[in-house]
Parts: C-alpha cells; sequence; structure tokens
C-alpha cells in the first residue's frame, strides 16, 4: 500500500482519536489503554504543554541536519519507534509493515520481546537499523538466548525494560477480561527460542496451552535487581540500554553498572498510574548523568514541538509509540509512514523556525515555563 | 453472590458513573451528594493529583507485606472502610454485605452509628476486625452504652466524629425534601439501645414517631467540646480515634487529651463546603503529631495510587468510603468485594512498581508536586 | 406566596442555570450578562473557589450571633442586597417583592438610583433597612435632591457607586439593540423627583420622550472626581459609602475625603471586562484602611462559604446581587425569600462548623490557598 | 454595505464561532488554522486572561485622546490591521473592503505580500495610512521592487515578516490538500511586478503555471540573516519594522541593525506550534529595546482589554488579524467595519473606566496577575 496517499488525519491527536471511533473494542482497550484512571498517560501530554519554545530569527537555516547518534547508531534524526508488542491486533502485518515504513524513511525501531512475529522476520523486512527490547524473563539463560538471536539478526543495541516486574494495573483490560497472549499472540519470539522449548514437555505445536503457561511463568520477574543486569553486560558487546527510568537516583545506578544510555520513560502510563510524567523526570536525570550516559525519552510524544521540547531539555533523541501504533490501525504500513513522514516533517521544521540547525544546538535556554 | 464476576465496571469512576446513572435519584442525592456546591467533594480528589509518584527499579519486590497496625488491630493492608450511615438506601442488606465482603478479605470495618442494621447484628456476620464510630449524642449516658455494646460486641476501636456537631448543608437533600432518618431509616443502633428507650414514654414499636423525633434531639451536639471526651476516655479501655480533624492545632489538642488516632477528614466534602482537601490538610497534621499519635486519612481516596499518596504523605492507613458503597449499589456484597479487592491489587502492585515491600518505607521523598 | 416551598433548585447554580433556560432572552441579556466576554464575571466566583477552610473542632458552638454593625446599621447579619436596577424586567413587582423578602429576614437592602419602582414606594413595603445607592448624574443638585428623598423616606445610607461614569462593553446588550432605559423602564426615581422635573420643558407625563432623553444625560458622569464627593459629604449625615472601589490608593483617599466606608466590586463584572476580581482586590484595600474604614464586598458571592471568605479576608459585610435575582426571576418575593433564608442559613452552618459563634472570629488565619 | 446594521455577532469569540459554522470548510481551514495542535493560537489567547487590570476611580476621564504615532505614522489609536493574505478567499472583495472599512475610522493597514489584489489598488481605496508588509523573496531585486511599489503608492513604512523563512507545519492545510497560491490566489503583487516578471520565460498570462511556480521559488527564503536587512535598510527611507521577534536577542540585533520598531508575533500561532505566547514574550522585549524601538505586538488580540493589558505592558500599538478577517468573512465591508468600531468602542471604555485618558499613561502598575 505504500505510496498510496492515506486518508488517515495529518495531526496526531485527530488521528487517534479517529481510530478510537473506528478500531475493535478490545484493541483499542488494550493497546490504547493505560494503567489505572490513566492520570499518567494524560499528563505525560500536559508536561510537553508546560514548556514554551522562544524561536531566534534571521539565522542562515537552509541546510539542517538533523542526525545524531544514539546507542551506537546513527540515526537520521533524533527519533525512534519505541517498542509495542502484539501489534497484530490492530493490522495483521503488525511488526512486519511498521520496520518496512520505518525503513522507507531510516529510522530506527525498537522490536519488542513480545512482538507479533519472530525478532528474525522483522529484521528480514530490512530498512533501518534495528534495537531488541529485551522483558527480563524468569530464567536468565532466555534472556541470553533472546540477545544472542538478536545480536545474529544484525539488532545493533539491547533495551532492558525495566519497569515491568510486575503487571500494570489496567482497568480497561480487566474489563475486557482479555490477554492477546492468552490466545498466543505476542509469544512468536518464545515459541521460536531453543531455551525456552527446553523448558516445555512438549513442544508448542503439540501443546500450545503449556506454551502459553510457561510464557506467563517466565514473561516478568519481580526479584530483577541492577546484579541482575551484570549478567547481560557479560553476555553481549551491544550497547545496552535502560528503559523506564524516572528517578535520578536509578539513573546513576545505572551509570555505575556499565549501563551505556537510559530511557526515561513511565511506559506511556501504563505501568504505574500517579507516576511522574516523563518529561517531567527528565531534567534531573540529565542533571546526574546527562554527560555520561545517552539518554533518550519517550512517553506522552505526539509532535515535532514535543521532540523539540524533550531535546532541549537534554534528550539525545525521543522514542514515539501510540502515534505510529495509530497509524498502522489506520493504515498499515502507508498509514504508520504518514506518521513518520508527518513527524519528521514538523520536527525539521520546528528546528529551522525556531533558528537551529541541527539537534545539537537545543538547550534548556530555548524553552520558557508557559501556561 | 461472592465468586459471580460482577458486570460492574472496574476503573472506580466509571463505577460511580454507572451508579449514579441507574441508582433511584433520591439514593444518589442523599448518599453520592455533598455539602454546597460541593466543591470540597470534588477538591478532595483533585488534591491527589496534585502529587506524582517516582517510581525506583530494580530492587527485589518479589516478596511484600502490606500488613499494618493501626488503632490497636492488625490489618492485611493500610485500608479500611469508612462509616457510612444507612447503607440499606442503597441495598437492602446494606451493612451486613459489606461486612461479609470485608471479611472475605479481613480488612477492618468502621460502622456507622446510624447504620441500618444494629452494630450486634453486623458484627454477627464474622469477618475482619471492626471499628465503631460514634456520633456524640446530647445524652453522654446514650454515648456510654453505644461503645459498651460495642465492647461487648467484640469492636475493637471507638472512632468519633468531632465534625457533624451541626449538619451540613445539603442543597440536594433539600431538594428532595427527604430525610432517610424520619423515615426510621438509620435509628436501629438506637432502637436497640436500654438508655434510648429510657428517654422515651413509649417503646419505639407503640410510637415510632416518638422515636425518631428523640433520634433527633440525640443526633448530634453542637455543645460538644474536648472535656467531653475525658468522660468518654474514662468509660472504655478502647483505642479512642477523633475522625474529621484538619486543623494541627486540633491534631495537638487531640494529643493532650489521650486521644490515639486522628482520622484527617473533611467527611467526604459532606459538611463544609469550602474545606480543605483532606490531603492537602495531612501534611501540617503529620509535622504536628505524627511521632506521636495513629494518623488516618478519608475523604477523596479512589485508587491504590491515592493510597501510596497519602501513606507517603505521612498516613498510617487510609479509610475509603464511596468507592465501596458504589460496589454495594450496583452488586452488593460482590460488588463490595470487587471494589476491594480491585483497591488492593492496584495498591499492592503500585507499592511494588514503585520499589517497594512494606507501607513503612513509603515516605514525602517517593513524591514530586505535579500538575 | 411567602410561606409556600418554591419548586427554584436550592443550590444558587443551579438556580441560575433554571433561570436561564426559562426567562425572556433580552432579560436574561441584560440583567444577566456582563462585560465583553464575561471573563471578569467569571473571575469572580473562581477567586472564591482559590481558596479554603481549614476548619476547628470540638468549640462549644451552640450560641451563634451573626449580628454586625454596618454603615451605622445593625444588621442580623454580615450580608445585605446589593442595588440591581429595573427589577420589573424578571418579575413584575420588582423591587418591591425583594423588600418584603428582605424585610421577613431583616436584611439590609440597597436600593438603586435606577430602580423600577420610586425609592419611596419599596421603603413603604417596610422591612429591614434601607440604604439608597447613587448614580451621580450630571446635575449636582440632583444628587442632593435623590439623596434628600431619601432621607426622608428612612434610608440609612447612601451608597455612590463610582465605577460607571462612562457605560459598560456589553455585547450581549448591544445584540438585542435593547436598552430598558429608552422604554421608560428605571427611571422612576428621576420623572418622580423635583430638581429632574425642573430641567425638563414638559413634564414627563406630557412628553415622556424628553425625559428618557434628560436622563440619559443625567445618568452618568464622566468628570466626576473626589472633589464632588465633597459636595455630597457636605449635604447629608448619613454615612457615605463608595461602591466600585478595587485599587488601594483609592481606599486611602476615600478616607481622606471623609468616606465611611469603601464596597470593594467590580460591578458584578458588568464595568471592566479583565479587571481583577473582587475578592482578589479585597486584601490589599484591608491593608490600607481596613483599620479605619468599614469594608463590603460584592461580586462573585454565590455561597455562605463564600461570605466566610470574605470575611475571613477582611469585609466586614458582603452584598449579595445576582442570587436574589434568580430568587426573583423564579419566583417572586417567595422566591427572593428561598435565596435569602438558603444564604443565611449556609452562612450560619459554616461559621459554626468551621468552630466560630460571631463574625469577628473570622480572621486569614482561617484560610490557606487552594486549588 | 456600509452603514448597514449587520446581524453578525457583536462579541468576537460569539463571531468567530459564528464563521467557523457557516464559511467553507477549507477556507476555515486555511484562513482560520494554525500550526500543528494550534497550542500556541490558543496560548496566545490564554496569556491575555493571565493578567488582569486593577481599575482607577474618581479621576475626570471626560476628554480622551487615544492617538498615537508609531512607525512615524499618526494613528487615531494605538491599533492598526494586521497584515493578512488572500483575503479573497474569505469574501471576493478581500483587501479593497477591508481598506474602506479602515479608511472610514482612520486606521492603519498593513497590507501582505500576497494579498489577493496589487497593493496600488488597496491603496487606491484610499482611507487611513498603509503599511506594506514584505515575505523577502529569494530575489533581493524583487524585494527593493515591491517596495519601491509600495513606496510610490503611499505606502508610509515597510514590515519585514521574518517568522516565515520556512513554511509551518499546517496541518488543516496538509489535509485538505488545499493550497491557495496553487491557484493563483495571492500572487497579485507578483505578477504585476517588472522584476518578477522578468524572472519568467513567457508572461503569467501566457504561461499562468510557471508564474505560479517561480513565485514558489521566490516567496520564502531560508537565509535569510540580518545581513540582508542592511540591504533593504539601503533601499528605502520608509521606517522599517520586523514582525515576528520573540527573543529579547532578536530584539537587540534589530536595534543594531537600524531596524525601527519590532512587531512580537508569533504569527498567529500559524509558524512553530508551541512557540512562546506572543504577550508572554512581550515583556522581555520591551526590558531590553523599550526605550529605543517601536513596539508592536500581534497574536491573540481579540477585545479592547486586550488592547490595555498589551499597551500596559509595554507595545506602543497592537495589530488585530483574525478579527477583522472574521468580521470580513461574515459581512465584507460592512463587518470589518463593525469589528473595528467595536474594539475601538471597547478600547475607548477600558481606557476610560479604568481611569486613563492617553495610552501614554497606562503602566505595568495597572496590572496583576490572576487566574
Amino acid at each position: 500500500m505504500a505510496g498510496e496517499t492515506p486518508a488517515q488525519p495529518v495531526e496526531i491527536s485527530a488521528l487517534a482519536e479517529a481510530v478510537r471511533a473506528h478500531a475493535e473494542p478490545r484493541a483499542v482497550d488494550y493497546v490504547f489503554g493505560a494503567a489505572g484512571r490513566e492520570d499518567t498517560m494524560r499528563a505525560n501530554e500536559a508536561a510537553f504543554a508546560g514548556w514554551r519554545i522562544v524561536p531566534r530569527m534571521l539565522r542562515d537555516v537552509s541546510t539542517r541536519d538533523l542526525a545524531v547518534t544514539v546507542l551506537g547508531t546513527e540515526l537520521p534524526a533524533p527519533l525512534a519507534l519505541a517498542p509495542i508488542g502484539v501489534q497484530s491486533i490492530v493490522h495483521e502485518e503488525g511488526e512486519l509493515a511498521v520496520a518496512r515504513a520505518a525503513g522507507a524513511v531510516g529510522l530506527a525501531m525498537a522490536v519488542s520481546t513480545v512482538s507479533s512475529h519472530p525478532l528474525e522476520a522483522i529484521a528480514a523486512q530490512g530498512g533501518g537499523p534495528k534495537w531488541f527490547q529485551l522483558y527480563w524473563p524468569g530464567d536468565r539463560n532466555l534472556a541470553a538466548s533472546l540477545v544472542s538471536r538478536a545480536e545474529a539478526a544484525g539488532y545493533r543495541a539491547v533495551i532492558v525494560t525495566v519497569d515491568t516486574f510486575l503487571p500494570g494495573w489496567k482497568p480497561r483490560d480487566l474489563q475486557q477480561a482479555w490477554q492477546p497472549f492468552l490466545e498466543g499472540i505476542g509469544i512468536a519470539n518464545y515459541v521460536s527460542d531453543p531455551v525456552f522449548r527446553g523448558l516445555l514437555d512438549r513442544s508448542p505445536e503439540e501443546d500450545p496451552q503449556a506454551a502459553v503457561g510457561q510464557f506467563v511463568m517466565q514473561f516478568s520477574n519481580p526479584k530483577l535487581t541492577w546484579a541482575d543486569l551484570e549478567f547481560l553486560r557479560s553476555r553481549t558487546t551491544l550497547p545496552l540500554a535502560l528503559k523506564g527510568i524516572l528517578h535520578p537516583d536509578d539513573a546513576r545506578a545505572a551509570r555505575e553498572h556499565g549501563i551505556d544510555a537510559v530511557i526515561v520513560s513511565n511506559h506511556g502510563g501504563r505501568q504505574v498510574d500517579g507516576a511522574i510524567a516523563s518529561l517531567d523526570a527528565l531534567p534531573a536525570v540529565v542533571d546526574v548523568v546527562g554527560d555520561d550516559l545517552g539518554i533518550l525519552l519517550d512517553s506522552g510524544v505526539r509532535s515535532g514541538a514535543d521532540i523539540v521540547k524533550a531535546l532541549a531539555l537534554g534528550a539525545d533523541a525521543v522514542l514515539v509509540g501510540r502515534p505510529y501504533l495509530w497509524g498502522l490501525a489506520a493504515g498499515g504500513e502507508a498509514g504508520v509512514l504518514a506518521v513518520l513522514r508527518g513527524l519528521l516533517a514538523e520536527l525539521d521544521l520546528t528546528i529551522g523556525l525556531t533558528g537551529h540547525t541541527r539537534p545539537a544546538e537545543l538547550t534548556p535556554g530555548l524553552l520558557v515555563r508557559g501556561s
């Protein structure tokens, strides 16, 4: 479908409304919801509105270069696709379509442990650089196996999500009483893994329900501590990022444990309702480790202006999540591509129109507090 | 009905809306309303939104213990059921159903002086610990009698409500021109009391209207002062809490008069419209008596995250009121149980996901001010 | 109709909505509107919400006395009826009905220069004390004549409105292209005045249109200065108040010119849209002249809690305007009476429930800033 | 149509709603929209609401004079018509009708480079003073030619818009996939220009599409720097203003480059969504160059009170944009005239009612921060 002009709304919040109105209810609730009353999800967006940009004029901005290097990967812009699982819920091609769209504009894509398609199949779509997102399983050998596979498939960094050692409280999911995992959606990377298969009495093909049960046991691990990360550090030479850091003391600990980057994130408001907005947590983290670690941010990014604000406050790049998923729901690969092109265009224009030519020129002095 | 999956909404504010839409109007107005323009009721909820949690990651939180001891009672979680009167208005089983639901999860229940059923009948439902809430009557011997009965029935603490010495201005009730008390609802503990019966010329069975009249005379007492509390202190060895304290000087006075605990509360916004939000009043009270008295909070608690915020600001436990009443209205015992299980689950997850294993670990440093 | 239970809403904002929905459009627009975008009208109400009361408990408040002395008049409560003109627009009895309702509860009523009925006729309804509100006319002898008539009719104070020397910009009136004055409504005090009649070539009965024309010329006076007030001061021994003071320097000037009281007011938002909320202007005025002058406040008072907040911030009493007009529109005399009784009851309860027995006990320490 | 009473709403925001409801969708989107999520457009209006006026009373304000001199032009009031292009989209007479309406009240009109009619034809409508707004083209000789023509036609100042060197990101336009320029609307000043015609192989009459293509190439210039302004400074003796200055350092640079005035503006929120509100940017600019340069402001002005606030914060005058365009859409020349008369009347009344007689008397002390 690439190349078609999608009828989908150009403006992201209008796109969201359109998808919300037309998608299947349980998909809406599962993929678009958040924890609790969804206060933190709303706070993520509101935090961006709390900052205002003061543009500069009459500088020559005819030549702009948005490229940055993050997690050892050179990116065409300080923007990557956040890891999102089970994307086939909103579109059958899921991550495969997303990978092709990301490739069309050269953006990096973070692939979720619970992707609908195996990580190797996603990588085989070609396109931009891939990062592998790891939900640390109960069995650390499974973690090592998944990372080895990602390395073999050409993934260029590992992002360990650290805020999901317990499930979030998500009333919408509980209301629908639907867990896609229980239908086997999102366990493609597990059932194709030799270590995982070794944990089963019978193959997933023979006994799918037992595979699901093992998946649930493995999925998250409330015992996870900093010590476990040292194991992973010893098993891969890929750059390592921690996703879900909000407290500056945890950012400091990341540095002490040889981590390369932190992703300031509250999981889009899907884990702890009442948690600090991601952007509000950014300055303290930058203050503590900004000189030493890569810093990315996700949760609430909806526009080029939002990206400029995060960069000005010290992020090296941002991850965008829900917007591309809305594009996927609305129009598959073409829908994702339209969203990414829109974000890139608005980012480029906002950087230029505020008097800048490169992301590195964006500093806190560009912003003032606003209503 | 326990064990059934209630069709009621999981998320508390959605539950409230559902009940508001379906319950009988005068019940909605009487039980769900508040004083004046209901500004303070709304402010109670908004105050929680004004604080944001900064979670910590990568701690081992696999073993969590939510138990606390409050008012001399060991509780499985820092959460109890607030005293609410005349519950039969929303469900015929009223407090009996609530007692069974609370018992099913072991939570403490505070039973109101104006319960629909006698305090002994409620205690006979078994289950978790019971506290007796006292509206101080005009005749102090009636107060002593009620407390003696509660002691005899196994109640483990007395909560004296101190903010109802005059009625609140409740336009919704005035509009309906309906007072359940005038129909004899909510006077079960009076008509079964020997002291109260001694105040009547004829028995309540013979002359129900005279009993209602005497009840109205006894119900509240604008002459109540600290000196009266000394009488009660001398008549019972049960722990004594004062409910309705908002000013730190009143908390200081409570300590000087041998009170064991204060409950920071504005009666859910039902007494003084324009009053400070309960959560906003908490820090000054904690500052003054936090080392010496038990501190509980009610008014506006709607989620596990709210409970975490109150605990972080210094409460030892919270009382939840309207949410369980909405559950009662929606589904009787099963409805209450669903609400309580939801709150406990979200509280447990929020404590764990923010990096903690016990309530005592929650301190003000966990919070930042937020939009 | 007094004594009947009006069907009108008890809560003031609900009453307002009901009237807005049912009254004649041009009456709604003329009487209920405000200047410009009506921002200041809304800000008046919002300013009250910005303060929160911290109640005190366990004081004996069984005996309360709300009486205060303001403008030399002893009032049963720190509450009077603000001057409102042309009340016959919303109810044919207009000020006559209001006077009887105010009399039924003993409250003071300020009668407008542009009342629908002559000031003498209003006074003849008996009841509570009357104050005369003066729009300073072009001809100062007319001012003196109006004040003399008020004295003769038993009025006990003169309130000079100082914020109407030019008309406000009221889009709603311009839209309706309707001015009640041009139909002769609201000029009863002029056509009955000997000085005014002396300014006409023919009597108002013979040439009503010429009388209207003369009224328009006389109505307001952009040349009015402090020097003019000295003339009035020399012509009456009644206490003099200035209505419309917002700046502390103007309050200081009032003291220097022998004025007895100031009324902090923005005319209910009807003159300068964008003006400071009346309550927000109060503290600076109290700070400067609170020890020397009487201080009243109007604009935005909608509840007993609002009155308590104004008193706590230093007002000696408040004037209530729109609420009683809504009562008049909804139910005539009985409608006004219901509003006044409601406000008195809520005021009495709020004073008692916050631990006080007299208005003088209310001080700024009772309040905290709130969301 | 002048002289007719238009049925259009008097209040500006009601007028906006009426136009939004009735105008052609693509015109609404093109002319009424803004960049991105339109946050900055809304912030512009909200910034005015954040300031509150504290009026003064009892001063003689019977004689008021609103005249000011700005950009070397004496104006009857501190108010001019902002440059808006392609006005024929909303009314066929476009700028010609606007020029006549502005002339009827003597207000200055800034004429856009992309006006629907040639600048000479607009000037020929007579009326008030004209200023020429310049979008700096790719070819500086075209800039010089346009300015020479404006001089010859009697224009009295040149306003260089400096915030449009790149297009803004406007989702509404992208959604409609409609650019009026591509249909030749708004290029009247180009196709009538000898320098522009010299850039074409064939005349615009022979090859309209090639003219449009050349226009697009010329329209804006991301290489524009302060050095280019020196060229313009050397080619005209007219006063020069820069429109689109938000940062005080850029205001300082304007002074250093011999510019006469700055217009604090974010292009009505049409260029950088997320940019600071225009009014919020004003004080810092005034602080730096207020004594040396003329300072105007646009973006968000909707009422006389808004104008008073901008003047009090240091602007010498304001430009009003959307309101008169709404008037044009609603009623052509008469519609514009009604809007201008309304603004002038409200401005005059607000200056008088706050105790002032001339714009120069408005100082920051007139304002307080408000909710």
